[in-house]
């Protein structure tokens, strides 16, 4: 219970960014309600396609689609409000991804992928859903580009969660190792402006 | 027969529109096929992945590749007259778009998926191709933007199709009125210029 | 063995051509990652899931990872001597298309697919990875556009290796027939400057 409510938060915090994506888009309400959808369960149901979990979860319970539109709801009445409080929702966002990788990297070492696949699925079962966003709104997404510190923090913590599993840890232990890492070092990010390493000579001109 | 026959025509129609959006943006013949394709055919591939229906049908039936390879065809040699009949073009589409969701709403159902789900990937099911397309040539989605209304009757279609399914009403009638609703819905909303409600602040400065 | 390293080198020098357009969108060391693991994969990923083959091959042995991860750090490094042999590269990548939509067309025929869609995934698999690299950095992707001859080289293999099989020509045989038409016919295009028909009216425009 506790486990899917913090699913359902997580999930719900994602779709806010998604819908406020939309709202600065001009998108309509479909737009938005879309946006916040696709961003709070793309993530989890490209993982389900990629391992055959299908039909996933997501469309088996109706509260894994009563969250995002809740958050696209609440974004698309309150959106000038919602927007001023974008620091908190990013430190929401950074539980939510720590969670959506351990769940992931979980899930997918439980359908038997080798250490490495189960570390990627993890992954993208965190960052899948801001990414098929950004290109529903035609930009590159956030985590490719030069910026704020994301996937490599995501990638970490599912790594984490694998290692853990094959080495036999316990799993209620390393899923907590595993979210703290992804998300600690995300907000470290956020806090300090941590970056990824451009190539060489593209540092000079920028984005 | 009949089923079959208006299901190829929905791909049909739906393939001209990939096909005219591929001529507008100076797209080859290849890209003509391929948007033209990709409309026809990418709701209900979108549909079939996420419930496990692979490989789908329209890959082991040639008709279902043949319909919208020869929209694409249609559209490349007489583009110029295929756009004068834009306006009939949006009719017939928006015929197709009632059967696709209630094709899609039903075998959504029939593979065990809850109502709302099921209603949800009825819609996907008419509106997922014309996502597919406009994301190929790098524009934010038709439906998601302000413009006309095509994705709530799309809906409002599907989940009349799967409550009247949960409530018992003969398939064969609940399929007629589902796609009446969506189809005349979306007819209307041509006719009259129904439009999608924006967030507050984003109205005042449009798209 | 044999076909391992020739599939393995394939995927590198797609991964190579994921991870320069990443270079050249100033995208940091994660989209060089993910842009060449993409390109890499991208194409054999959608073959497998449209087919039911999931998970997929490269999720479960981790080389198919490495390959293209590989191809990344290679650009991300090298990138300005990587650019410069972009001629040899793209002679590569006309060997990796042959040898990509030859595996598609065998695997989806084995698969149980009539020779029509098989034909069609043999050439989704060859040029999917692209198609994937191009949408996630926001450009129509480029076997689309009027350019290069590249989808109907790719087809072509295909449908050959398609066409031996149901005729019963041994697959040892077919395979290396149909690689060469797709890798020579595309090597051609390069070369002589071949491109696809445009719609008749666009052509006065260009792009």
């Amino acid at each position: 219970m506790l486990l899917l409510t913090l699913d359902l938060l997580g999930i719900f915090v994602f779709g806010v960014s998604g819908g406020l994506l939309a709202v600065r888009n001009q998108l309509d309400i479909v737009g938005v309600l879309v946006l916040a959808t696709a961003t709070g369960l793309g993530g989890g149901l490209l993982r389900d396609v990629l391992i055959g979990a299908v039909p996933p979860p997501a469309l088996a319970d109706w509260r894994y689609l009563a969250a995002p539109v809740a958050a696209g709801v609440v974004t698309f009445v309150w959106h000038p409000a919602v927007g001023r409080f974008e620091r908190v929702i990013n430190v929401f966002d950074a539980f939510g991804l720590g969670m959506f990788v351990v769940a992931g990297a979980v899930k997918a070492h439980e359908a038997g992928l080798g250490p490495v696949p189960a570390a990627v699925l993890g992954s993208i079962t965190g960052v899948g859903g801001g990414v098929v966003r950004d290109v529903l709104v035609g930009r590159i997404p956030t985590i490719l580009r030069h910026g704020e510190l994301y996937a490599i923090p995501a990638l970490a913590g599912a790594g984490v969660v694998v290692l853990g599993l094959e080495v036999g840890v316990a799993q209620v232990v390393i899923v907590f190792v595993g979210a703290a890492v992804a998300s600690g070092w995300r907000l470290l990010a956020l806090t300090r402006g941590w970056t990824a390493p451009l190539p060489r000579a593209a540092g000079t001109s920028g984005s």
